[in-house]
């Protein structure tokens, strides 16, 4: 399977990783990026993993709309930035967040504001969609739809995280559905699942923690 | 990061690997196993590896209920089995899919039986649950709340392709909810979202091939 393995000439970027649980142990939400484009073969890299993943019947019921295009970041960034000034209650809960005593707490709400207010700072977006969805449901808009794309999503991040790219999954795709769909062109029966930067990070990978084995492993009951 | 690495000492199975991309890329659906039961370092390990991965506001909204009692295995295999026997469509499908010329398809197909009829044969399963979603929603049964489990469940089954172990992505629990909150004394508040059967293969891992790479990404416009 060598065939298969990081190609050593690609323009990889902090702390490459071809190790499997490196890059799982290691995955951290990146906000904070290098001013630096992505090679798009980069970018290939990461969608052809997204691709490897299993989906209902194999169907694949999938399209990634990558956006490295600068005009369009600023306008899908200038949109997400004009809805957090609009939005009061999570201008709070970021203010809140950013002075709390948890530092893990204040690094996430920090990074949220960041998100919030310069999106188009990240060299690339990847926008997962659902599209043709026929297993093991029909109706994108249920939680049955999620276990043929997320799994994917996973993929695109891990292959991310293995050529040193940072990224953060988001779900901000749900306030940007119009601006998207108009922007990216978008068609109506396809679905925006996540909205996911991706660049050479201006951040560390982990190790991250994580609650306890024994809080979230059950042996034959609850 | 070497403590982290897989343990030398560990029993794996076949084809084991520690590259990332060889895990992504030759993890094929397992639906026959080998009668030999599965040490729990190792099914702790593949989900120590799934709580890694990123969810809503990282609230890591999950339990992982693993199941390798003879009995409730052969409680649920019953379930599906009997399940299986008075769905004359499902029985139908798949009858006609054993008969494809395709071959990817007549595997599959052929798979499904052994999975629907012999359910009790896996040495283990694992039902991951959401529970106690907060975020990006509350509600287990919309495509969001997908986000916040499914990129772990992909983790579980990375890990057990790293270690050699085969798994399948099924959404059976959907069939299956009665009885698995019976036989397992999954409360109201908990939401199983997959029913992943895992052991030592009886069967190959990949590689695998998928749609090619222009069909399923869009730079810039749809």
């Amino acid at each position: 399977m060598t065939s298969e393995k990081q190609d050593t000439d690609l323009p990889v970027g902090r702390d490459p990783t071809d190790d499997l649980w490196d890059a799982m142990f290691t995955q951290r939400a990146i906000r904070y990026w290098q001013d630096k484009p992505v090679p798009r073969e980069l970018l290939e890299k990461v969608v052809q993993a997204a691709a490897k993943a299993p989906s209902g019947s194999n169907t694949q019921p999938w399209v990634f709309v990558v956006v490295d295009d600068a005009e369009q970041r600023a306008a899908i960034g200038a949109a997400l930035r004009g809805i957090f000034e609009t939005a009061e209650p999570l201008q709070q809960l970021i203010a809140a967040g950013e002075k709390s005593d948890d530092k893990t707490e204040r690094l996430m709400l920090t990074g949220a504001r960041a998100f919030f207010t310069q999106l188009e700072k990240a060299p690339a977006m990847i926008i997962p969609c659902l599209y043709q969805l026929s297993s093991p449901t029909q109706d994108p808009s249920t939680l049955l739809a999620g276990s043929s794309i997320y799994l994917a999503v996973q993929n695109l991040m891990l292959a991310a995280r293995g050529l040193g790219l940072g990224t953060v999954m988001t779900t901000a795709q749900m306030m940007l559905d119009a601006i998207l769909r108009s922007t990216l062109s978008i068609p109506d029966d396809a679905h925006p699942v996540a909205l996911i930067p991706i660049g050479y990070p201006d951040a560390n990978f982990g190790p991250t923690t994580r609650k306890p084995l024994d809080e979230i492993l059950r042996w034959n009951r609850w």
